[in-house]
Parts: C-alpha cells; sequence; structure tokens
C-alpha cells in the first residue's frame, strides 16, 4: 500500500512543486504515494468563498474559520481514515527524524496548511488535529513546510532513495552531526584530504569521523549529545 | 534597494516553486527581491558534467566537489559580493527568527544547496560558508529548505505583507508561542468562544492571552522559556 498524502490549502498550485521533480517526483509518477490537494475555499458557504474571519477580541490579522475547515477535513479524511491529521503550525511541536520515520511507515498524512494569525482553536480540539512546527521561524504559510515535511518523509518511504544504505549514517539518525566529508581532487587551494581518510586504515577511519561529529555536536548543537 | 537571492542549485527548476506564487510571488514580481539561480553542473569540466565522487576514507553515497562548487560561488558571489553566503546542510546551525530579520535587513543571500552525503568540507572554509539547518529531520537536498529559508526572509521585506501589524505579535517575536485564535461563528459544533474574548475588556483579553501563551509555551516548548 502506497503512502497517501492529502493536503489542505488555499494555494493547491503550490503543489507538488519541488516534490514533483527529483526522487520525489519519480516516486510519484511510479506510485510510490500519492498527492491529493484540496482547495479549502471550496467549503465555504458564502458567495465571497469567505475561509476567514477577524479575532475574537481584537487583535491583526485574520483567523481561520473552523466550520469551513471542518467541511474540508471531512472531505478530505472521514471518520474512518487512520492517517494522522496534521497542522503546519509554529505553535506545533518540532518536527524530528523520529517522527517523519513514524509517518513515512504509516498510511499516509492529512496535511492542513494554515495561513494568517492561525486556525480557529475549536478546529484544532474538535478534528485532534496534531500541530506540526518544521522550525522556530515564520512562514507565510503552512505550504513551504507541508512540502518539507513530505520531503522529508518521501525519502523514506521503500525504493526511493537509489543508495538505501545512505539513510543510515546521517546527522541525527545517530543522535550526532554528521562528521565532514571529503573526496577528490587530492588537493584544493592548497588544502588537502585529512591523511587518516587515505590511510586505508578502516578502525583508525571511523574514530576520526566519529571523534568529529561529536566535536562538530558539541561547538553547534550541545543540546543534542547525551548527558555524560 | 531590493533583497539578491542567489541559489545554487542542480534542480533550478525547484525555483520559484511556491515562491512564484501568493504575497512572495507578488514582491518577485514587483522587484522588491530578485531570484537567480545557477546550474551547478554548468561549473564542472569533464565531458560528463560531474559534480560529485566517492567519499575518501570509503561510506555510502556521494560528496560534491569542492572544485565544481568553487567556480559555481565565485560565479555567482565575486568577492566583492556583500551577501552572506549559506549553505543548507543538516549540520548547520538551526535558523531561528532572529537570524531570518537579520538576512532580511541585508542586500540578500548567495544560498547553496547541498544534495548527496554533504560538501567537500574545504569548500566551507575557503568560502567561509555558513551552515544553516531549518531543523532537526533530513531531506533530499538543500531545495527544500532553501525555498523555507527565502519564505521567512521575503514575508518580512518592506510591503510585501499587507498587514504590517501581523508580524508583531506572531509565535517567537515575543519569546513564546502564539496564543490560542478564535472567530465566527460563535458556536461551533457546541464548542463556544471563551467568554472572556467578547468581553470587550481589553485588558482581560491581554492577560488570559498573555497566560494562554504561556501555558502553551510550558507545555510544548519549555527550552523557549526564560529561566525563572
Amino acid at each position: 500500500m502506497s503512502f497517501s498524502a492529502s493536503v489542505l490549502t488555499l494555494y493547491p498550485e503550490m503543489f507538488p512543486g519541488a516534490l514533483g521533480m527529483s526522487l520525489a517526483g519519480r516516486a510519484l509518477e511510479a506510485g510510490t504515494w500519492s498527492l491529493e490537494t484540496v482547495q479549502i475555499r471550496d467549503f465555504a458557504t458564502d458567495r465571497h468563498r469567505t475561509v476567514d474571519d477577524t479575532p475574537a477580541g481584537g487583535g491583526a490579522g485574520m483567523v481561520m474559520r473552523a466550520d469551513v475547515l471542518a467541511r474540508a477535513i471531512d472531505h478530505a479524511s472521514p471518520p474512518s481514515d487512520r492517517r494522522p491529521r496534521l497542522l503546519m503550525s509554529p505553535r506545533g511541536r518540532p518536527l524530528t527524524q523520529q517522527r517523519v520515520r513514524e509517518l513515512a511507515a504509516g498510511p499516509g498524512a492529512v496535511i492542513l496548511c494554515g495561513r494568517f494569525e492561525g486556525v480557529d482553536q475549536r478546529l484544532i480540539e474538535a478534528r485532534q488535529l496534531e500541530e506540526v512546527s518544521i522550525g522556530d521561524y515564520i512562514l507565510s504559510g503552512g505550504e513551504p513546510a507541508a512540502l518539507v515535511l513530505l520531503d522529508a518523509v518521501v525519502r523514506l518511504l521503500p525504493g526511493v532513495m537509489g543508495n538505501e544504505l545512505s539513510g543510515e549514517e546521517e546527522s541525527f539518525e545517530g543522535g550526532l552531526l554528521e562528521h565532514p566529508h571529503y573526496t577528490r581532487p587530492q588537493e584544493f587551494e592548497g588544502r588537502t584530504i585529512p591523511e587518516v581518510l587515505t590511510s586505508g586504515n578502516h578502525a583508525r577511519i571511523a574514530a576520526w569521523r566519529r571523534a568529529q561529529a561529536k566535536k562538530l555536536t558539541r561547538e553547534r548543537r550541545p543540546d543534542l549529545l547525551p548527558e555524560e
């Protein structure tokens, strides 16, 4: 069974975007995953097709209406749907590689892209949306975040990556940032490849890489290191 | 002077993508920012247009060559170029809204999109690339990350957001996740808007929102809270 993504958005034309190219695009054509977009505006009921209104209590911006979004979600994801329902939002829990792996092992995802100031809280509670943040910065809407989440998930689907091994050693999979890489040419602008890497001594190479990964992680991301 | 982005990539067709639509797309048309893509492969010198090679020291995957990338960077960004040079990479420092604001206040950015296992370390050092990570997960390449970074930056450029106020109160700008939002209808599936928000008492509303924002941040992102 292939991974099935339904994206609810005011900008369906943003999809598949980069996901229609390269590895993800070939996997989409091959049926390894599928992508449906749902135009939220189609579920508005007034003649202006209104999807938002001013925030209760005042303040800047607009809030997406619970009733319109509920109709769009119920259309894309009936109660029997086993796929998790995600809301891309800077208020969400940060996306991790662990969560990406879980999603890739599941049946798919229903992804609601927030816009404007946000989404009516009652919709989030009534439809049990999982709020997901891709990072501590503000985007124009949930669409670029949904593209990133799907890109991370799709590359883990069976058969998508040419070299299956490639996924194993990467940053975060081992709890450390990845060690530095080098390749030919042997000399670049007077800089040479570290001698250990051309020594042919596999144990020394592994130890050097591990030490470099630890050093880099300590410098940049001490939060990732286990307590010592 | 407008914000000038140069993106170095093996997939120039992924740009502008979603950045050519909605707010960012209108700002691109209006000249508020500009986007140039550079095909890295054009800077290979062999007849197969090779941009990568096997990792020194062995291991899975391929590494992008320092010499090819250096030529691409030097073409897009001569030494006099004042724009920061970014490398999208999961090994980078996490992108923050603070860094997004700094970039938006500057002349632009040169953005190198990594692919495969990574980029030769000597290139990173020789061209003083700033490694930037958009989050703790692995993407198929730097392209989706570059789209996210540019989306975050472009929305802060002067004149891009219709409602300038809208940027002020958002998640991270105040160090807390944003409070819940509500809008009409007054009742949704038996759930009503919290009474305080329709009280008209602005001081009570502000206090309630602040308390809700603190509560949510404590639950989901205690790492964002100042030491108490």
